[in-house]
């Protein structure tokens, strides 16, 4: 039950007069459901409307991989003895670990991913035998429902659902069957991509970065790990240290998911010096391409960027145990 | 070393003729630091100028503090065993937790805080008697320098750096002296306010908020948590299911800090059944302000919103351990 009286109080007086019925009674609100909203002059809230819905078959697999892989919700509570470590919000990322391929950091307020990490080792023996199916993108389970990006954002919006660790990457993996691509289907792991851009040179991007992967998987010593996600970049410059963001948003408030304007990817290859020994990075490229068709016109070493710039963008620092500031600002 | 004769080869062989050499060997890039970094349309990079350096009294201070309350940048890495948890990114959202009333979330992707949280306990004796210094503004020295908010972005910006958690709270805190409050200049604590915002309807809040936590006060059962951040709200509607972001941002890319288009704060008094026992949510309000001067035209009670309208565009779940469902839609 919101009160609305102190709406004519002289603004002097406010801070003293409204300090008691600003306050609204947990009491009172209960017993008054049908109590109405404020009305918001900065924001008209309407309710989304139910997002598509998923087959049983799609539920039944979503819980057999439940059941393989423990799917955890990292939510970054206090871990250290402090009088605010019980009552801090829960962080607006959330890192999600389908399987031990794959990592997915989801940011709740823009309902697209922070960063997707894979590891990718390409045994021999399974590559391209793994079964290609055709999955079906679905909502993440884990997230409460209004945290969660739906294919009703997609829905005639003229964007692709993108995926920022491919399907495709998985046909390479180790492992029985077709789960961990279903994995990639989860809307976690997916932002609006221009259609063109996505089937263009973003997915060149993707076969170039499988073809390192299966040539460093040639020697056993070597791993590739991937981070990709999406990037806001300033559209214009307006003034003397001043730039202006603009980019559309999918949906209906407050359930919006944000369309990136453009991509990163860095792609890392690690050797170890021994069995078991210490590992260093022996090659890398980062790569940021814009969510745009004319990104089609660009080839990809057009597109490399510094390791350093890509961190100060992303705010990620990336594989700190093994980079060398030497290189990191070549 | 970047290598760009990939540059004129036929986009069909692309990914079989670039695989060995756009990536960047890591011995040649570090015997070569001149090298030079690509030309990238997508941003062109200017390195930022020096911020504005920091008084020698300013870092005894800092240091003064650092001894007294330990500094802890929390980084959510993976508590869990899993094959991908030594390699994960660190998050974009760190947190830190400056003293015992203070925690505070700051995401370097934008240089803005996510949420500031604070514990509000008046104690009448030291009510009003605490020093009210003048501090300086100052970077924050656990972040690594391209990570951090600084003075410079600020500089002649026309917006003022505005206090989520505000320093005149701790006057009221029981803490020896005047370190808390200098805790607040951190530029982890800022955001860029509209400066008639910031000292109009803004400081209403806050003194309110002030008000209700001292009268919370008056019974020994009773704590006062305030939660504070920035937002971005869309700007129009442009078509069906489809939003503008649009807002400027300060600074040099690739480091910016963004102007939010809202502030939220929740304030919430919370209280126990019995000396040691259980605690419940006695009373509570959530606000939502535009940050420009119009929102001096409003009344506090117009800027009232629904606790989940608010989770939704925060991305925050807040006391989770407290709300009851029932008045959370109210």
């Amino acid at each position: 039950m919101w009160i609305r009286t102190a709406k004519k109080v002289n603004k002097r007086h406010l801070a003293g007069v409204v300090a008691g019925i600003l306050l609204v009674n947990t009491v009172d609100a209960s017993s008054n459901e049908a109590g109405q909203a404020p009305s918001s002059s900065w924001w008209s809230w309407n309710k989304e409307k139910p997002g598509e819905t998923a087959s049983q078959t799609d539920i039944n697999e979503r819980q057999a991989r439940k059941d393989k892989y423990p799917q955890i919700l990292r939510t970054p509570r206090s871990v250290v003895d402090h009088s605010l470590s019980g009552v801090s919000p829960l962080s607006p990322v959330r890192i999600l670990r389908p399987n031990p391929h794959l990592e997915i950091a989801f940011d709740v307020r823009n309902r697209n991913p922070v960063y997707v990490l894979e590891r990718m080792v390409v045994t021999e023996e399974k590559n391209n035998k793994t079964p290609k199916k055709r999955h079906n993108f679905y909502e993440e389970m884990s997230l409460p429902e209004s945290f969660r990006a739906r294919n009703q954002h997609y829905h005639q919006s003229g964007y692709d659902r993108g995926h920022m660790a491919p399907a495709a990457d998985f046909g390479y993996q180790d492992v029985d069957g077709d789960p961990v691509a279903a994995d990639t289907y989860t809307l976690c792991n997916i932002a609006p991509q221009q259609s063109d851009f996505n089937r263009g040179i973003w997915a060149n991007l993707e076969a170039w970065t499988r073809r390192v992967a299966r040539d460093a998987s040639q020697r056993r010593d070597r791993t590739t790990y991937v981070v990709t996600g999406p990037l806001w970049l300033p559209r214009q410059q307006v003034a003397p240290q001043k730039f202006l963001y603009s980019y559309p948003a999918l949906g209906t408030p407050p359930s919006l998911v944000a369309v990136p304007t453009h991509f990163f990817k860095v792609v890392v290859v690690v050797a170890a010096d021994a069995p078991g020994g210490h590992h260093h990075i022996h090659s890398f490229a980062c790569f940021v391409l814009a969510n745009d068709e004319q990104s089609n016109q660009r080839t990809l070493a057009d597109a490399l960027v510094r390791w350093t710039d890509l961190e100060a963008v992303t705010g990620l620092e990336l594989f700190p145990q093994w980079v060398s500031p030497d290189w990191k600002k070549a």
